[in-house]
């Protein structure tokens, strides 16, 4: 049995899911997943504490062994970006204090482990992965969809 | 009595200071300084733990009320500087998880504060610290003399 936690890095929306894999089993289960939100009336530094705590907090409940979060590239936003990677240093550094292997799942890994194919468009990995895995929630958003993809990659990459 | 941290960001030398003034000295005194290094043969969250770790050690040890860290702009190696976003997301996360208030020094503030002239060069910067602070050490490296530049930041900008 293998669980790892998926997260899509960001400050204002963070990604969050669990998802299992036994070996017997075909496919793999969504314990949890959520878009964990932050308010921008927040100062930057608490919103990363809220961000440390609720990594934690679900690294405690759910017990997995692997981190895999997406790789990070600049974009044109240069202030969103370097805050998006100081909120993704505090879950690597947090997920590395729980004693979790960290995995870096780059876009296109993350493209074919779900859909085969390296350039395929963000419409064509959402909708794959809600063909791979169960989904029980009436509306999971983009966000947890794209932290499931993203754990998706590192099973995918573990059985290669 | 105020205590301040002072952190020059980055992953493989953080410079790190601690700096007190109390309300009667004409001078900010340095009680520690240290560039903390961290070696390239581990992997990133190795890294990440270390820094996070030592942050947390000198904070418990000292008991700043503020960390003062310098604001990190882009610049030709992408790879570096996320790195030390993600870095800099550590130290302002375990430093707002004990309670300090965060002041965010950017260069132009860390040239008036010391020289004077939002044009400074590093060297000028350099040379300032040397005479508004006594160093007992023989050999402070430059990233601890940034260090201590970006606590004075912090003293000079609460003045103001």
């Amino acid at each position: 049995m293998t669980r790892i936690l998926g997260i899509d890095p960001g400050f204002e929306r963070l990604g969050i899911a669990i998802l299992e894999k036994n070996k017997s089993d075909k496919k793999e289960t969504v314990l949890f997943s959520e878009c964990f939100k932050t308010s921008a009336k927040l100062e930057f530094n608490e919103r990363l504490v809220l961000i440390g705590d609720e990594v934690k907090k679900i690294i405690k409940k759910y017990k997995p062994e692997i981190l895999s979060i997406e790789t990070l590239f600049l974009n044109t936003n240069q202030k969103t970006v370097m805050h998006v990677a100081e909120a993704r240093g505090v879950v690597i550094y947090e997920s590395a204090c729980s004693g979790l292997k960290i995995f870096e799942a780059s876009p296109p890994q993350i493209k074919i482990a779900t859909t085969g194919y390296g350039k395929a468009s963000k419409e064509q990995v959402m909708k794959m992965v809600k063909i791979l895995v169960d989904l029980d929630k009436n509306k999971t958003s983009d966000d947890e969809l794209d932290a499931i993809a993203i754990a998706l990659t590192a099973f995918a990459c573990m059985r290669g």
